[in-house]
């Protein structure tokens, strides 16, 4: 056994939410910190998440007809500044280059926050008849947004995404365009990463700079708090009319396109981790898990055990299972914990009297289940259990996420159920701003969407009593 | 016919080189210009070709053990100082961030020139023994570098690349990863993008900054201009004991790792234009190509003819290869212009009386020859003639490359050689600095390599006169 190498703890979720994540992020190596606060470095074990999670999506992208792109990190303040809701939103956060080698610019530059004035730019060049549309880019890119408290994740004044932006010919193209990727977000939610979404509008006050209207998708953490894990935006011909993007129609009429932006990130693995994970550490579903399937001899020193082991590591990875074998001089129980930590869906043990008996034993890290598989239905058992603990992490959490919506019908009821039980609160609401801001300085509650699933609870408002317009859920928000 | 679409005119080669290059990057749709000088917007088709190289790269490294990671996009001053070569060498075109929102920041930040120093700095933090030994990443992400002139993919302010970082045990295992990465650049640019290179090591001048040691692999442009394809550099222990990575070797005694790291970057995008572009644009290895096959149909409005295109489309599309139809209304000379500019290796064309003879007429990007295929034996042939323009724009480049190689006993023949007929000019070479400075002010050239192939042409250096130490290519570069 390696003397060097040591079970790592962290703290009990029940104890310290916020530092259990933080102690998850660093222990199953997904991040470490760099020498600027908020920029996080990635590692491999957190990289080899992100990628997963980009093949998934670029690959949907592409089936729906999108082409991938590169536009420049910097953007001149001029530029940013041609929409003014747009720069509203984004110039208090901006990080600013304003020297270039030993000169200073004429013009300062800021890295980009979003890429709406660049996309916009490009299409003012290369935007001229109906022929040219629709135009369906994406890109993938970090950007910085100088956020004041920064944690891994979540909240990063540097992160990874995809930021899908399109033009149409029409307003009704666009806005199927807008329904259609968040579609995309609620499958690459749920059934990617086992985390079941509450698909909704963004209020006028939470909806995107510049855009005309934000859809979401809602997720539900494991301590019931609610985490935005995309969204997608209209923005009907603002931008196009601010930059001066026009197309000649079929008439050989000059007009605006319309247009659309959406955008996913490293955000989401912070959901993922705050969905599944528990005690022992990040808890990964199959189809996003680097690792799916991580064998383990035991007593490898006995003849036959690497050999049987090295058989069952060759099986599983031709039959297309992302699957490791850690033949190190770790200890049995280093081994168990550190797979555990990583969030490994199986654990294959491998020993002398299970080789005797033609089987090994299946670990969930789910659920702990062990389970007794013959060696020769290997290929054929291992994708079944794997699919049980997708199924079976999509399940708790979709349980998670129903026991914890709660109607109330009054601002006092709404506060009191999120003290009580936290979650999402849903209430009729009047549409008007005046009553989200009250629901937030007295609940501490931000508006998480207008579901389009719509409820009719109650013909008031619950804030105001004023007549209502929508069922709306609220929440506090990561 | 559409009336809003023309052929494109693009300068011809033989009467300005650097012209048609630029022409080729914007008629061929591979980049626009950005409102900030020096940094280019890669279209969709520019960036189609950048993921065929990332894809193609990425499996090798992932095959030899390489793990993908992300670092931040911002290097505080002081860690990009902690290694004085290394600054000395990237301190001068660094783009700088003084502000983050609203606030001068405490200490300026550079966008990463390169990342040598923040794989330092987090290997710092994670490098303890030799068990975490090798550590072999990679990156795949955007560069700035603040150049006074600015040429698409040439010489950009930003660049994309991937830049691989490892630290090893031993300097052996460091130097054979430094050889390997090169054969993997080298394999790259000939089996994927049909440029044959040069192997070869930087004289000291050339190498990168704070390396110990720096291979390149070299290409030869169709103006029989050098173009540096790949880097890959040994920094032995260097940089690690400038940021104190150390681990405990078997023996329990505290060692420094050696180290490498290695580029490739979009640059060679530009070396695919000017080794293989002719007069009517782009010519792309169909290994390389997003589109390898156009189906163009000729008297579409006859009956059937679309038919049978979309059918011969379909097949090709079911056999795995890059197809794509035009049965836009664009005139047949607009289809065949506007696909030639654009490189693709194979353009089908499919008449009424192509399909009453059970045929259709390919045309080689390559050398427009006209090949006439039976429509039952499509799935057979097209790969064949696929693969016979890949190796026929091989070897074109090839008999360029060996054809443009001259020897010189002089530096005055050196000068005159490279005046007359450009390409790469050979000659012993004393290994001093003094010559490789007066090869440049004298004969306009830089050193390009000392070739892994060594030939003895004297022995005498061309320059000083003085005992050789090595035979070295010169050459005029990009």
């Amino acid at each position: 056994m390696a003397k060097d190498k040591k079970v790592e703890q962290i703290t009990d979720m029940e104890v310290d939410f916020a530092q259990w994540f933080t102690d998850v992020c660093l222990k199953a190596q997904l991040v470490d910190y760099s020498g600027v606060k908020g920029l996080f470095i990635l590692r491999p074990y957190g990289y080899a998440i992100w990628e997963n999670i980009m093949n998934y999506l670029d690959r949907r992208f592409k089936e729906l007809g999108h082409e991938n792109v590169s536009m420049p990190v910097l953007i001149p303040e001029s530029l940013l500044q041609q929409e003014k809701d747009h720069v509203e939103g984004f110039a208090p956060e901006c990080a600013w280059v304003t020297m270039g080698g030993s000169e200073e610019l004429p013009e300062r530059l800021c890295v980009r926050p979003t890429s709406e004035t660049l996309f916009c730019d490009h299409w003012s060049h290369v935007c001229h008849s109906w022929r040219d549309l629709p135009m369906k880019y994406n890109q993938w890119c970090s950007v910085l947004r100088w956020e004041k408290t920064t944690r891994p994740f979540l909240r990063g004044r540097e992160f990874l995404w995809q930021e899908g932006h399109t033009i149409h010919a029409t307003p009704e193209e666009a806005m199927e365009e807008t329904e259609q990727m968040l579609e995309v977000y609620a499958d690459c939610c749920e059934d990617l990463l086992a985390m079941p979404v509450v698909r909704g509008s963004k209020t006028d006050k939470e909806k995107f700079a510049g855009a005309e209207r934000t859809y979401t998708v809602e997720c539900m953490m494991h301590d019931h708090k609610a985490l935005q894990s995309g969204t997608s935006h209209y923005f009907g011909d603002g931008f196009a009319r601010a930059f001066n993007i026009t197309f000649a129609d079929r008439n050989n009429q000059q007009s605006y396109p319309h247009q659309t932006s959406w955008g996913m990130s490293t955000r989401v693995i912070g959901g993922l981790i705050m969905t599944h994970g528990d005690n022992n550490g990040l808890v990964l579903p199959p189809r996003v898990a680097p690792i799916q399937v991580i064998v383990v001899p035991v007593a490898q020193h006995k003849p036959g055990v690497l050999d049987k082991a090295s058989e069952v590591y060759e099986a599983l990875n031709a039959a297309g299972i992302r699957v490791k074998m850690d033949d190190s001089d770790n200890s049995l129980g280093w081994k168990c914990a550190e797979y555990e930590m990583k969030g490994v869906p199986l654990r294959l043990e491998l020993g002398p009297r299970d080789i005797e008996n033609g089987v090994c034993v299946a670990v969930r890290r789910d659920n702990f289940e062990k389970i007794t598989v013959s060696l020769d239905e290997l290929t054929a058992k291992i994708p079944e259990l794997l699919e049980a603990v997708q199924q079976g992490l999509f399940d708790k959490a979709k349980s998670n996420l129903d026991s914890h919506v709660f109607t109330a019908r009054s601002l006092e009821e709404a506060r009191q159920l999120q003290e009580e039980n936290g979650g999402f609160i849903r209430t009729m609401w009047c549409g008007e701003l005046d009553c989200e801001l009250k629901m937030k300085e007295e609940a501490g509650m931000t508006s998480r969407c207008i579901p389009f699933q719509q409820e009719h609870l109650d013909d008031v408002c619950a804030v105001c009593g004023k007549p209502a317009k929508h069922m709306i859920y609220w929440g506090v928000a990561y």
